[in-house]
């Protein structure tokens, strides 16, 4: 329960941060998809630790190993395996953590449902099982890609530098810092920030902005499985995320009567004048950019002395030990992206099903 | 496709706004719960129109029809079905909407989805789709009643008329207006925001605040069925909803060490000194109270006149006739509350399936 | 649980057989499908009782009311729901059903199960529900039609009265006999033997054969969703069936070099030179008819005095009373297509999504 | 789509025959259960090549490595992922089969439906697949064999050779030959079948009996999750399998009055005197033993020469190499009691989940 996502382009992740291996199974992969390994190979290198200073010293290899489903260099239509071995794993540096539950960690509330659990590195908690999403996510980008979607994904705040709330996105700026902020200024302060965060042992909380081009009326179903909906609960289901926004969000200082995207003609097509609707209206794309904005929680790893309780239920001092980056920032990006590409191929396919 | 919500305890709803009737399943709920008529009634109550001068002058009676899985007065395991007629229905408001896309409402993306509507009143799109929800989330409260949780959702802001942000939540201050605020000056100006909407033929969106106590650590799954995750896909379900967010949710102002909940003893058992996670860690309910807040965006329909294009593409002018409310709220605070119990009533049930 | 059928193609039922009404919600419908209503009618006809003497005395309209998605019709794509009111229920002919378990029935087993039940008629385990099943495979089969697809099941054997195995369906004979069995003396035998069964107050078994024409090959998912794998999930959730083979089935009597159907080339076409596969290889059909024969029981409501328990373990003679078919054929025919028909146009929906 | 089976206890599998591993994904095993490693070996081992002369040359090593879900020993609740490599493939005997279609393989119909196809050792519809169940298949027989839930699975034909009708089954006798026949006799005269089939490149079809002691009353769904159509889907899934009954199943000899299974008192236990409801009452268990009958074709493999069409059309006459049985059994035995240990397991963690 709870480790698949999607219809009929579905994800089902396994693994632990400590054990042997993650992975991932994905089922209702088109078939006859030329798998584009560079794809793959540079989204999972912007998820992986160790690109910058601002991220984790555990370097692992990320290697993704493919274990079924192609053919000859093209999908078959069959079940995609891959698994990626935990080969830099220090366990020992989580020994002091079997018997103490860290704030604001997944180690407490999973000893009260399973009674038992992994203490190495969060367990099954951990964030590394995202890289089996961008694993999927990649795969979905192949398909996306030709339909002429893109998806983009870039930090609006770290902490509390936030970009300038006017700016325009632009790819030549947002590449040029690791952040991947179309603010050159507010990228720099967000470093600094991000940078004296982890000289103290702290982290921060983040914003992200994601932005969908090309996709084309019609897809999301409605009432349960609007377009919003499933992309809310991809959202949702990254660690650390704590809030989704679409279109004009919790913005409601319009009143309906300019909230409201009023439809015209441009160049014989049907558009609207605005967008605040952000490219979903009743649940289905209306063929307009559809983008969202997503909030995350500082990092709770830090290496600040922290008040918590044992097991037992002793008060006890906590100082972890290990590897942790200051912001989910900006590794989560790819993690975005994929599970905002996951959600809409399954959305594509799930319209496709059914029309007769 | 899409009009299915839940996992274990499943609500299958239809109907449209002007059809015979709009109705839904529930399967899975549990056995032997006696059936609250009153609890039923009261929920319908407040989801229907004209208890106020705010809300729609469409008096509906409602009548929900129980029609199968009941039995001598407890349920038995077997699907409740119900319907409600559509008694009320003025189509003939409606006719001048064949031919022309409302802007904001579903008309346009349903048309493109389908290639057919129904525009009478949004047909399948339209927010009376809510109160078979309603129906559903009675039961799931009768359920988890008996648990002694409770579920709140109350308004926090209107247009840009907002609670004061310390407001502590007073049941008799709420109980005192019809936008259940805690906030009675806020609520005053809030009622006065939606008068002179309402009289300008105009709209405002809202802020929803809800707030579950006593559910017990363990409930929600690891990865994508998280607590949060299928929380937020239960919100943005709703119509016009626009913003999910838990917890400290966007509020990105506190680092790591001040954001994270310091576990301590309270009375032998194991607290968080602080509640920032909003009572869900790693995607699973710790025992905290549980609490998140929803944007909503202004009504779309309005009676002002906008522009907009006919189904042939053409530039057109549409005034709106027909009976709108000026803001979801409050009608929409006991759908809030119903997802909000179906979500949880079904986050109970998974994690009873996986205790061997 | 347990009360909905199908992936895309989803059928949710519900009721008791003397609760207000019984009926189902159609999900996954295409949209624009003309509605044809006369296909429903002579199909619930042919599974209502009163037809002829072979069938019970319980005389019900069945009127299916249409409660949503439909529009001018045509349908929406939306859920369509429908109700068939129980109007000819005499709960009081089981009153003396309620402290006492009838043999080969559910009534132990679901209070086992739920520790309560509706012992009017069978409550939700009455054969009643597949009148429900009838309402949605009149959909299935008005897309299956378009694609000239047709479905026919007929009865083979009644008790130990069986067709000649090498009858070969001629449709002419088969409508000229209330058991639609191709061979006429055999059908004469069959209709002797209900008639006798029915004057001693006991009831016979029965065996279907049903032959689909027309699917084009690659129907059916691999592994776990083979063709005949749905098919057979479909049969065994009909009451009283106790078997499902497809092909060759349970003859085993030729080895694999004269058992393999030989493919070879007709009319420029791949064809099987045999059919022992049913039209079925890997899971996934292969352009040839699929066929499948089925096994019912006897109905286990008989009017001969029988050893029982009551509710509190006392042992007690029961004399069922009531209205009771002798044998679930003819009626269980349209069933049988019913749900071949919602398997099958499911299967070409989940088809239809995994091509990009 | 069609890789997953299962409601909550669900095993999600992939992998080809000559791809670099196959392998699966257990979610919903409950947490806690010590991991029997003995258990897991040795229904490995009945299932691999290589036992007998009967079975094939291919001399597997089929080690499982477990890559998840596991923490000293115990479940976690978390997905066990395992792969098992294909380390003794000779690809090159299948170059041939790159430009030919099988008889009655799926090489014809996934070509059709996914216009690719590894044509390697059947690819993914090769019965290696099988493999990953009887893994999937121990984990939940850890957690019945707690509960003294038993299942045995025992050849009762081989093409010809039927067991004794009357046979009592005695498992001293069934583990004296390799078939795990309970009637000695015909035990050497199905292996002498066997041998003289493989001597002539032939292959032989198969009957399976399979009981089930110990399930409790309560288990299984209304409609269409009973426990018999759960069952037959599951069986149904098993490559080559052709046919399922359960209970009394095709042999509709008796009428109802015989038929029916009577209740009685022993013991002070609710029990039925006879039992041809095969442990199934209304697609719930009744208490009473579970049993079912399976039909296997003859293996489509074999050596004789065959005609068939080339992919472009053309006849030709097909010699297949390569290393195949002469009967899916005894291999398809573990297999078996896997598929039903996995239906059942779900059934009860489905109706854990419903209750209250």
């Amino acid at each position: 329960m709870g480790n698949t996502f999607g219809h009929i382009f579905r994800l089902t992740t396994f693994g632990e941060s400590h054990g042997p291996a993650i992975g991932g199974v994905i089922d209702g992969c088109p078939a006859g998809v030329a798998v584009d390994y560079d794809l793959l190979r540079r989204a999972m290198d912007r998820r992986r630790g160790g690109q910058s200073a601002l991220t984790t010293a555990r370097r692992e290899a990320d290697e993704v190993e493919l274990l079924s489903g192609i053919f000859e260099g093209r999908t078959t239509g069959t079940p995609i395996a891959f698994i990626i071995r935990n080969d830099n794993t220090r366990s020992e540096d989580y020994d002091n953590l079997r018997q103490v539950y860290r704030p604001s960690h997944a180690d407490y509330s999973y000893s009260c449902k399973y009674g038992i659990r992994d203490h190495r590195g969060g367990g099954r908690s951990s964030a590394r099982e995202t890289a089996a999403r961008v694993v999927a996510g990649a795969f979905a980008q192949m398909v996306l890609r030709d339909k002429h979607i893109s998806i983009e994904a870039f930090t609006t705040r770290i902490g509390s530098v936030g970009m300038a709330p006017d700016t325009v996105f632009d790819s030549a700026v947002a590449d040029g810092n690791v952040l991947h902020c179309p603010d050159a200024k507010a990228a720099q302060a967000m470093t600094e920030a991000l940078t004296q965060a982890k000289a103290a042992g702290d982290s921060l909380g983040a914003w992200v902005h994601c932005i969908v081009k090309g996709v084309p009326a019609g897809w999301g179903e409605p009432v349960y499985d609007k377009l919003q909906a499933m992309l809310a609960a991809a959202m949702l289901s990254i660690p650390a995320c704590k809030g989704f926004e679409y279109g004009s969000g919790f913005d409601v200082s319009l009143p309906g009567s300019q909230a409201n995207d009023a439809f015209c003609i441009e160049n014989g097509r049907i558009r609207t004048a605005s967008n605040h609707s952000g490219g979903i209206q009743g649940g289905i794309s209306n063929g307009e950019d559809i983008y969202f904005n997503l909030a995350f929680k500082p990092i709770a790893s830090i290496s600040q002395p922290q008040q918590t309780v044992t097991v037992d239920g002793q008060p006890t001092t906590l100082q972890v030990k290990g590897r942790h980056d200051a912001c989910v920032l900006p590794r989560a990006l790819p993690v975005v992206e994929a599970m905002t590409a996951i959600t809409l191929l399954d959305a594509y396919l799930m319209d496709k099903a059914i029309h007769s």
